[in-house]
């Protein structure tokens, strides 16, 4: 019988819409919720009524932001002319935690996907081509995922790229920091090897 | 550098509140719920924002619900006089969906654990108490998990309520149907033995 009020159904509904959360965790999660002093629970709604008020892309790089330029494009110190180009905004946050990249950012939204209907007008890759021939990109870093999508993707973005005059690279493909050979992968360890690199001796 | 907008950066520490959610978790949830609709993080804000406005405490049984009496309580198909003793909501909603229970319920909101300060008078032990002894009940089925806190609040329950005449049962602990012997963990098999039943022969 009906044991579940409705309007913790009702949230328990839209939890389950989230990735990764099925009706079980969905139903924790809400009791929990209810469990916890009705503030929090305002505070989050709060939160995430303003969210897509307070947030839009950023004009130059298309990353979400508050401010347009955002704050990697509007940062003198980044450099302008080095672009890295990145599936989802999420991808230009695990890049920027590293702090190994100085340039900005062009954000596609999305791989290019055709099972799913995803081509090049659903990503911002007329805007990548309008960047790369307007005169002020030296070099795009295309760092879509080591994924089949991911690959196809870069393959399309390096072959509407190549007759412009900028230049191209990717993100290198081999064994990741700290894994034990092993464990590694056949198809991570056949590219790490097909990419081997040269290893200058210390005299 | 600050990649993440405010407003993200908000919604994501709110989201590292939840259980089991990290801060990786609650950027890829939040990050998500971006990309999606305006209109269905507004939803999801609405449910939570009146969530506890809604629901209140059953005040016979201390559920989670929209109605005094719940839709359990206040059923003339369920029995009064047998009541379930159990630890959250959740447990409740567990023992709902097998529809082997027709009594109502006692919900205790917690375990006694006196290392987190919880005791007795932390939880709905008195309200059962005074269930227990005003004639409207006949049994008590304590229904806390076979947890150690859960055993000790079991224990205790029986100690205050042995000296009413309210028939107490304790759920059955053994293994668990469709599981193979041999990944039975040693304290339940142990306690299958100890609990085991007389087979009735087929003639």
């Amino acid at each position: 019988m009906q044991v579940i009020p409705p309007a913790l159904e009702r949230l328990i509904a839209d939890l389950t819409k989230l990735p990764g959360i099925g009706h079980k965790s969905a139903t924790r999660l809400a009791l929990y919720i209810l469990r916890r002093p009705a503030t929090e629970a305002k505070n989050l709604a709060a939160d995430l009524h303003a969210l897509h008020d307070a947030i839009h892309l950023c004009q130059q790089c298309y990353t979400f932001s508050e401010t347009n330029p955002c704050m990697i494009c509007g940062n003198p110190s980044r450099d302008p002319r080095l672009v890295c180009v990145v599936e989802e905004p999420g991808d230009q946050i695990a890049i920027e935690k590293t702090g190994a990249f100085r340039g900005v950012y062009h954000i596609l939204h999305g791989v290019i996907a055709p099972i799913d209907g995803i081509g090049p007008e659903e990503l911002k890759v007329r805007e990548l081509y309008q960047r790369a021939t307007s005169g002020t990109v030296d070099e795009i870093l295309i760092a879509t995922s080591s994924t089949v999508p991911g690959e196809a993707t870069a393959s399309y973005l390096a072959d509407i790229l190549k007759g412009t005059d900028v230049h191209l690279s990717r993100l290198a493909c081999g064994i990741p920091m700290g894994m034990d050979i092993k464990y590694a992968d056949e198809h991570t360890l056949a590219k790490a090897i097909e990419s081997r690199q040269t290893v200058h001796r210390l005299i």
